[in-house]
């Protein structure tokens, strides 16, 4: 790959933006040529704009800081193929649709979009065959180069990696009981006040029972063959407890799992999990983990703090493999929100296409 | 009641004997006239004992500043009538059973007993009826005026009481999917290290789960009328995730239930559990909330913070009850563990015993 | 006192004005009779408009419940002595000064008026003779029955507390270095996001260390005989490093102090801490503490969760009180930002007033 | 450098011993070949007997895992040329010693040593010209090849970078005034309990503010050219408030300092901060940072969570720098305590050593 892929962020002040900037810095295939965000900012240089905002951890990247930031227009990111977008659910879904008019792939945080049923909502280590709706998706909206492609809810794609796994290895899942304890980035910022969250849990995030009820119904199903849609799988029930905890990064999840044939052994579950491998890997997509599902043995794992960062914050992190009294399985989960939950996802996602020349 | 009882105190010197104390200050019925505590303390002045470990947000109570430790046996404690036990599971077993032989009536917060069939598992607003067993357990121990009461884990307090109310007003309830986010303080002092829990959760207490798992089945349970011991609920299976979260007191619990029989509406379970009443309400007992179960409307509630000291950390406070997409219903419950989940719970089932005249 | 006083809210729906009403239920001298709130809120009632954003860890009160708010306008306050103001400091200067004109007694937590060379700026246990600038007050801005009075900014109120003690005792001190360590609750709400303080302190707050700087200055000042305005201490100086930090509430300050005269030993000062007291006390006022400033010997103290809420959090907790390699003495000293430090100094205010036949 | 060196880590299953093992993990220069521990564990393989304790946020490198482990004798370490000791303070005073004798160069995290005057008290980025000692130190002791190195607690090492870049700028420093913000690591673990730190801060931390007040009059001093031992700087007077913070790395430190002559404008001083350069850069020894002392220009910075992971955790970075009302500046500082602040130091120590050709 000797020529780099020219992208363009929307939201770049944002913290989905901020993000997508410190993930690409140095990335082997995509170099950011344009950074947009609201005519607010619009015009003014980056690293003056975000002098008292930027909150990553790490240096805004030295080609970045300079750049002037320019309106969420299609015509100020000519030179551009690829669009990251950042931006905030009340402005993304017409915006993101103006950028796919104007021929731009774009690959998407925002929720608008993900239930569309020509739009693939694609996790990268479970569902990247779903990038075969890209064809009709363009036939039918007119889009020619342009595309839309989103990712999940956070609290679903650590959930999605896993299911598809077991749902590989051991056929139909019934049921899933689903217990999360979420991390305040998972809110943006400022977000979560720190009145509601310090010494305290909140058992309550607006929308997001439903989002995880029914997104991981799209993730893995299937394309209808004569609609060319997505089919949501009908035989799986999915109930979730949304609960948000006072861990800055990295959503820990609670599963309890019933299958619709005989339940495989704990062992078997185990060695599914370890074994499972995605397209991304096989491509050699420089974002993909090294494994998909890191199962670990201590019985206290896994944790937000200890190992959300393994393969970069691009794996998902399972533990506690066990017999569940009511269903077949059950098991804690965790993924880093910010990364494979969002701007990583993206990314990993792009890459993926890239390697799959769809664009 | 003109006369107090006089009460003593073992393992005065630790968290659950310090909450003991704290709790017990200008208590109506109960008054500490001794506190015992290991060889290690004994005979030290309380005061000067704890000076660094007394870790209530009240001073230590004036009358017991000046008091001397004395050790954990029977003979040191005359004069009392009821013993609180805050004693560590690795000593409470033996220690108790000696104080019941020597007569005293003695409320226990130790795991050691609380499965034994003729001891009864008390949550004081699920089950006080339960201590018809105590007859049978003097019998057969030979224990005359002595008898162990027991209180239950803290994971289990807030649960038995909402399916307590729930059954009792629709019939048996078959699951129970239980998920937990529990307070630092139920591990004691020092008990979980800062490290382990900033910025952290752990999806993991050992031993905790199986706890829950089966100690509400004898909560719930009855005394069998031939053997005249507990016999545990059959038709319930209970299937638990416990975690540690960074919140200083107070367990939030998650349920999704599932009825023998027709599902109630929502509005008739909250219905139900707002009109609940239990048996220390009843007999006028000090200690008892003015409502066993407080459901609270606002979407986003309970939370440990501004939720766990309603009725002085003695009630249960319930909210988002809801259908569930699974099982029947979901809720989440909260309890204050360390006053209803630990020592407020053996201190109402002593108030209980009294206005019974147990004792 | 046989007849209550009825009082007036202002900002009745905000954080202060929620901690005026949660510390006034069941208060013997005060009885709320008119609440008042932004234009936003007036006319609705006051439990409904609160339902999602009561942050108090008390129920609202029950006579408090079904008020209807009102606009926070004089004549909505009829029958009312006395007001007191939560209002945001965008609006408060002017409406204060309304309700002043309009002959009401103004307790206010703003901070509008408080550098005012005639309006005193009060610490309950620090300068109540300061009332003595009303007469002054009144007759320069022609308020006939009405006055402002106005509490210090809760990094300054613990401060003043412990250098009036010593000021008393030793003589002028030269040089104070103070070090703060600051809840969040201090930020009002939503205040801190919950990403910029979890894991994190910040080393800065706005405006702050200006305020700590001056205001002391004025409290332990005098009120000149000749322009009856306040005259500042010119002798003292104070440098101030102020920090947030992730504690709900309570604010630890670190003191380093430099007497003008010789330094007295550190049992002088921890007598002179233990035996000072106040005004408040001496006239019996209900919520003044018991003892002013309490002095711990066990060397880890103050502690925020530990300490903040003794004698209701009305009280000045020291420890560690040691000699300074620079100055004098160095200590650390704790209070309850949003008791003390706040709505809770101008209740005690406004007691002493009632007390002095101020109104 | 084709060679490596090869060194082995004395208390290794520990918290410092597996940062040293964590930091090391593909260094360019060090290799290590033996990890030592107490009796308990030695015999054990390193990934097994830390299953359940391996505390770093990276996974125990692939060449470590498998190793087992000596005891901490020297004649288990043969091959090595280099000892890191993160052996605690107990048990570390002798077997170091034994080390040294053996011949081995010894660079300590532990406490035991650094007040020997003739053993270093190095932090790389202030002053490895004191490894002019050791030739005096081996001389002493006849250790031959061996020497002990130390590095100073984690208080003290952001101090003494700062100082030393205004002495040598703007000459002696009289008045050093030291609040610090300190993160749970800098006690171990388990070390801080979590109730004692979870919505609290606790302004005490046994023995350190001593350390503060002294390690750096040491590090900041000279080798008398006729005793050849550590003179320590006798104008400076430094007073230390110790304080704890519910953060988990990075210690913030609030300053006042005052010079002997006239004081430097605030431009003076981050110009000053900003350009100051240390050996181990000129060495280009692998894990010195780009920047000794970064300095921000947002009023909020620095922060432990945003700031403390710059070039790896092995800068200083300082904000707020500000005229004091009492001294002659104020500014705020922060290190990676873990890091910086302990094996970091130690490692980069080494690397000095071994460019200045020591070993």
């Amino acid at each position: 790959m000797s020529q780099k892929v020219y992208v363009g962020i929307l939201g770049a002040t944002g913290t989905v933006g901020q993000r997508f900037i410190a993930l690409l810095e140095n990335h082997p295939i995509f170099e950011i040529k344009a950074i947009g965000a609201s005519a607010r900012s619009a015009g003014k240089i980056y690293s003056e704009c975000t002098e008292r905002t930027w909150k990553m951890t790490t240096d805004i990247p030295e080609n970045i800081k300079g750049m002037t930031i320019v309106p969420c227009e299609p015509e100020h990111f000519k030179g551009c193929r690829l669009i990251f977008s950042g931006l905030d659910a009340s402005v993304a879904g017409e915006i993101e649709t103006n950028f796919a008019n104007a021929g731009y792939a774009v690959f998407s945080n925002a929720k608008n979009h993900r239930m569309n049923p020509l739009v693939p909502l694609l996790v990268p280590l479970c569902n990247t065959e779903h990038f075969d709706v890209i064809k009709y998706q363009q036939e039918k909206y007119g889009y020619k180069t342009g595309m839309i492609v989103t990712n999940a809810n956070c609290a679903s794609t650590g959930l999605v990696v896993v299911l598809k796994a077991l749902q590989n290895a051991f056929g139909p899942i019934n049921k899933v009981m689903v217990h999360t304890l979420q991390a305040i980035s998972g809110a943006g910022y400022p977000g979560v006040a720190s009145l509601d969250i310090i010494d305290n849990v909140v058992p309550f995030i607006g929308g997001e029972e439903e989002k995880v009820e029914s997104e991981a119904l799209k993730m893995l199903g299937t394309i209808n063959q004569e609609t060319h849609e997505f089919q949501h799988l009908t035989n799986m029930k999915i109930s979730a407890h949304c609960n948000r905890v006072p861990v800055v990064d990295g959503h820990v999840t609670n599963l309890s799992i019933e299958f619709e044939k005989d339940a495989p052994s704990v062992e078997e579950v185990i060695k599914v999990l370890k074994e499972y491998t995605c397209e991304a890997q096989s491509l050699k997509c420089p974002s993909a983990p090294k494994e998909c599902i890191i199962v670990k043995d201590s019985p206290d794992r896994p944790q937000p703090r200890l190992d959300r960062d393994r393969y970069g914050g691009m794996a998902v992190t399972v533990g506690r493999v066990r017999e569940c009294p009511l269903f077949d399985i059950k098991l804690s989960l965790l993924i880093h929100n910010t990364i494979l939950g969002a701007a990583g996802s993206s990314i990993l996602n792009a890459e993926v296409a890239v390697a799959k020349g769809i664009f």
